[in-house]
This record gives structure tokens, sequence and C-alpha cells, in this order.
């Protein structure tokens, strides 16, 4: 992907209650694949969890935030699953990479 | 912290060579907490490891970069430690947090 394009850094401390939030991660990063302007996920959870969605451009960013099953999810997300959360909207402007082979 | 502000984005595949990795990874962040413009860090490691930082500024991500102990570090992780990384230079346009308390 060239730059560019657009990040969302979602930061998260969890609840105790867990329950059903492990369905609901893999159905909405599904659901995420479809929509138009997804680049990719990249995510990783120690003490707090790190999901970084890549987008095209804004506009999928927020089209995805209104998506209605989405907002099902991200309602239950406060109500039960979430302590705390934060949501970064970036702008990636430069990048690099690295591979050993 | 009121956004414009930037976010390196750092996602790497660690080979089987750890050796000497962690006392680095704790190292090189307790030295990016004295570098001027650092804001903060968040990290998590699963199937690939994120690490974010956080700068007030372009140019602090630069000075870091260019810092000789983290050039060392830079240099041992090409050589030994990571197989695959990705760098990402953003600029966090908007965020919003969420508390549940």
């Amino acid at each position: 992907m060239k730059e560019p394009y657009y990040a969302v850094i979602f930061t998260s401390i969890q609840t105790d209650q867990i329950e059903g939030y492990s369905e609901m991660a893999v159905a909405m990063e599904n659901l995420a694949k479809l929509q138009p302007g997804f680049i990719g996920v990249e995510s990783a959870k120690e003490d707090i969890g790190i999901t970084i969605s890549y987008w095209e451009t804004i506009e999928a960013i927020k089209n995805w935030k209104d998506n209605l099953d989405h907002l099902i999810a991200q309602k239950l997300g406060k109500a039960q699953w979430y302590r705390w959360y934060k949501v970064r909207i970036c702008k990636v402007e430069r990048e690099y990479e690295f591979n050993s082979d």
C-alpha cells in the first residue's frame, strides 16, 4: 500500500466479563474485511490489547464506524467488555520495511 | 495530549535468536522516555509484536531514530532479533476515549 493511507489505533483494557467477546472480535474482523477501503488489520494482546486497522480513506473509516452491526458491537463493548479504550485516527505518512531473507 | 501529534507503529516478527532482546527492549524504552518530544508508548506481543510510540513532532521521531544507542539497537535487531518488521510514521489527527467508570 502506498502512503498516505489511514490507520485506526484501538488500544483497550478489558473487564472480567469477556463472555461473547472472542466471537464478536472474530465476527467484526471478518466484517471489516468486507468493507470498501479496508486494507488490513494487525493485533496483539498482553496487558493491553492493541488492534490497528488500515484504510484507504477517512471516509472508509467513517463508514465502518457507522456500520450497523459494528455499532451494536461498540455498544456491547462499552456495556460489558471494555473498562477503557482509546481510538486514534491517524494518517500514515511514511513507511518502511525490513526483511531478513 | 492534543492532536495533532505523531505515532510510530512498529510491527514485527521475531527470529528464534532472542538472546539479549528483552534487556535491549527495556533499555530502549527507558531511553526513549528521556528523549525530547516523547509522549508515551504502548505495546503488546502475540503472533506479532506491536509497539507504538507517540511523539510531539516529526523532528522528535527523527532525532530518536538517529540516537546513537538506538542505532546500535536497530543494527542488532536486523542482524539477530527480527525476521521482519515494518515501521509506519503517522500523524494522529483525532482521538477519543472511553472510560467505564
